[in-house]
């Protein structure tokens, strides 16, 4: 129903009103598991034109799904059932809540009379136990909630949770009762648009004084730099972002969790910035070489700064964040960045920059003009990362893993327009396999057409497995590396490099897995050298990607990427100290 | 260690100390997943003789297992991750609760340093963060806890737990911090033995009344009966009921959640008592004919009681339980019946009962007789179970997942010393898969030699098939039947029989699982009518089941079990009402 025929409605069930408001928001796939508490407000999917329900094998890897469609198209939402659906998923939306991921958890609950009544109906917790116990383990993972227990509000509340999840962007949940669903409501609240805009009410003195000091300060700098950080893509300034860059025209760097927001090709791309994890010594120097650095949407994560090795001076650093602006020493408190980054690009338009010191770049990496390895010698950490370098094409959407993959792939030189992410603050394993199939559909309602490409270790992706199944049954060709390095490598670093229980059962045979979870066609193959790596990557099929497709990568158990023994070093300073 | 080297020993390391007292409590596997947080613990375990670590391929799954693991030993640990591995657990500690059986839930957590300075490290949620909040979300699931930051009390606060959660019957959790679990501490309190007796204590005379009351009833009744429910093993009371059993000599019932409690061949068995869906509407009339019943451990769930269709008169009813003892509509708040059960038994040992009027019991259901039927008619639920009655044998595991699977399973007439569960209050899908890990590692370690038969349907199944990859690491052997009727049939039944949400993926090959997870020696069959499943019945390398096996039946979506039926007809007639 277009919004014309929505605004001839006179009225609509809770249920649609829920569906209408989330198509508003640009999703157009709910994620979830069936149970026999949210079965009828399932039935409301229906009948919102252009909205999918797509199941998952569970919950967690619903959450975790919905967490990669929110990544991609900027909001997500799933439905579980009461207690065993809402409890399972609940680690996948404290991730979101960890990275601030805006997803939407809707469950389907007992009725309001069982409620009352205290019924010992299945998934409860004993005899005259209260129904909502459960909405309250839930509470610190989400910015609002609403228990749609009264007709006369459902309205209100369930537009004051939207509006709040995309202005925190954070997770929300929505409890509606098993009876609550179908019945039917006024229509009007549809015809206006959720208002999900961010001001800084009374506060625009404030705004201008910060706007003010930060034009002083870049026009007076003479090696200015720009740190872009998570929270810039998280609210929805990542355009903005790329104009300042431009018009202040100063080497950029990102972190871990910001890396592929900003192109790698842009002329003012100096690297990753993160400590002893930089892309290098001489941008780590560079770095923290600027007289003046701007950190837009910082997110100070150990996993984000090299283990708490970024060394920015405060006194020369500006940071702009949704929860305050800070100049110096000097910090305004909720003052939210929006407003301010907007009204510097505004300056900056229309009053272009008198900088005459141009900032020098660190020297770029040029991976791209790397031989093709054809040698036999076996794969490792030190070499490969490099060679899938040069497999990814612009456009790509990479996701890695928590683990060896994830700090490997924080070395790809990124194409443009790749889409790129990795968990690397809440760091759950077994994340990715679920979130591949959000982004997969994510971008699919987006009309973005590049390859998918999953890099996963043979440890994470025994957690949640299942959903290459479900990505196979929605007709997706991504393509998946399985890093096989008989277990949590990653932890063996850690602790306990022989110790049994980082072992994982080594029995399963990854080659069977796309028929196993029958893919009507499908490719798997594996590789130990550089020789044997080279013949898949550069066949042309499976360069082309057009059915799903699976390359098992064998690695030595102890061997690790470089940014990992960087992290290793670290620690044992640290502890020599 | 044995305990008299124990007692030499004068200092223990607190991981040690836990594991020591998991080994007294007859635990002898550790299951979980390895985390960053947790390694330094579970370097311990190794020192325990008689101790093994059990990797689960997640947190959700091992939760389960220790589930499965405590429905067979009596209680059963597992080992998390800080956040991640906690939050991903949760739902599987919720149906320990919800179905009163007693795990125990360690977590690794950050260091105390950490915790104090709220350090944005990995799995956190934000900055300046309290790292107890995860903590406080599993409060309503647990019944003791404690967070171990302080070595001179670690000791009492872990015996402590360990004791609430053999006397409760319910979840606790160990909080350990990473720099304790190394913590070296005074060795002497292992020299005592955990306190778990249970005492009503200061109301002796409460219990000899109680027992004076029940014993003239049962003496007067010319009709007595006795339901034989689900916290009766729970609370380790099966032995002492048998016994009161034989000595009343009175038609004993049980439930849903108590089947196999009582060996079905018991010259008093009388049959399955659940309102609608009891063993035949003769056995309902008889148990509500009773003029006295004795309901020993109830649990009066919706699924436990037919929907609430139970109908034994409160003033013929005497209740035992650990809340309470009732006499008509008399209750004794708080009087535990452990000691009231133990009294009557030592009264009737004593004083044979001298009632002269004996109870009818119901005819017995003949269906091991029953031909064996090798027509080509296609499988249904209503001739299925009966043939599959045939293939049990004594002391044979056999684990029913929610769904089809359960209500069919519910019209097994069980050989002797079987073993039987399925989790019917609770109902979290998927839980089967690893609660059979479970009972298999526990039924290992009792030395139980049965054979082991899981009863799931296709949808359950995707949930959590990850763990028969362990379970196939481990060596064990068992049955699986895959129930596929093409999605959630139990959930059509309830709403939208043709709805797309209740579908599943249907490309997935189950003849490819056992090959996939790598099991050395597998064998997997499919029948779709009563030809081909005699076929595989009959098949002798089947029936002794010396390599792990499994059997894929096919039914229309539609069918459905008897007891659904009955649940639906009753439903049905409410509505009418």
């Amino acid at each position: 129903m277009s919004r014309e025929e929505l605004k001839r409605r006179d009225r609509v069930s809770i249920g649609e009103f829920i569906f209408y408001r989330l198509h508003e928001l640009g999703i157009r796939h709910i994620l979830g598991v069936p149970g026999d508490f949210n079965l009828q407000l399932l039935d409301h999917i229906y009948k919102v034109p252009g909205l999918q329900w797509v199941g998952a094998c569970n919950e967690l890897n619903a959450a975790y799904a919905a967490d990669g469609y929110a990544r991609t198209v900027g909001i997500g939402a799933f439905v579980t059932t009461f207690g065993v659906g809402e409890l399972s998923a609940i680690n996948g939306v404290a991730g979101a809540y960890s990275e601030q991921i805006p997803i939407i958890h809707i469950v389907g609950t007992t009725s309001r009379m069982m409620q009352k009544a205290h019924v010992m109906i299945h998934h409860t917790l004993g005899e005259n136990w209260d129904h909502t116990t459960y909405q309250r383990m839930s509470e610190p993972v989400r910015s609002a909630s609403a228990f749609l227990t009264d007709e006369t509000t459902a309205a209100a509340e369930i537009d004051r949770v939207l509006e709040t999840a995309v202005k925190t962007r954070l997770p929300v949940y929505l409890f509606v009762p098993v009876d609550v669903s179908d019945i039917i409501i006024d229509a009007s609240p549809l015809v206006k648009l959720l208002n999900v805009e961010v001001h800084n009410i009374g506060r625009e003195a404030d705004e201008d004084r910060v706007v003010l000091e930060i034009i002083e300060l870049i026009e007076k700098a003479t090696n200015p730099g720009i740190i872009v950080d998570m929270l810039v893509q998280r609210h929805g300034l990542v355009e903005d972002t790329k104009s300042l860059i431009s018009l202040i025209d100063a080497p950029v760097y990102v972190t871990p969790l910001s890396k592929s927001f900003i192109d790698e090709s842009d002329v003012n791309f100096a690297g990753l910035y993160c400590g002893v994890m930089s892309s290098s010594p001489e941008v780590r120097a560079c770095a923290e070489g600027h007289d003046f650095m701007l950190h837009l949407g910082p997110f100070p994560t150990s996993s984000n700064t090299g283990g708490f090795s970024n060394n920015i001076p405060t006194e020369k650093s500006v940071k702009l964040h949704p929860g305050y602006c800070s100049i110096g020493n000097k910090s305004w408190e909720s003052l939210h960045f929006r407003p301010v980054v907007e009204k510097l690009v505004l300056h900056f338009s229309q009053h272009p920059c008198q900088r005459k010191a141009k900032s020098s770049l660190p020297l770029p990496k040029t991976i791209n003009n790397l031989e093709i390895d054809q040698s036999n010698d076996p794969l490792d950490h030190a070499r490969f990362w490099a060679r899938m370098n040069m497999y990814l094409q612009p456009g790509d959407c990479v996701i890695a893993e928590v683990g060896t993959a994830q700090f490997g792939s924080l070395e790809f030189k990124l194409p443009n327009e790749v889409q790129y992410f990795s968990q690397f603050y809440f760091g759950s394993i077994g994340f990715t396999v679920p979130a591949l199939l959000g982004a997969l559909l994510a971008r699919k309602s987006l009309g973005l057409s590049g390859r998918a490409i999953l890099l996963i270790g043979d440890g994470s992706l025994q957690l949640t497995v299942q959903e290459i199944g479900t990505i196979i049954r929605e007709g997706f060709t991504p393509t998946i590396i399985v890093v096989n390095n008989a277990g949590y490598t990653i932890e063996r670093f850690i602790h306990g490099p022989e110790q049994q229980y980082n072992d994982i059962s080594t029995l399963w045979d990854h080659q069977k897995i796309l028929s196993f979870f029958g893919a009507p066609k499908s490719r798997s193959y594996t590789a130990r050298t550089y020789a044997e790596l080279s013949k898949v990557l550069l066949n042309e099929d499976f360069q082309k990607s057009d059915c799903i497709q699976l390359l098992e990568v064998f690695f030595e158990k102890m061997d690790l990427p470089r940014k990992l023994l960087s992290l290793g070093e670290l620690a044992r300073e640290r502890e020599a100290r």
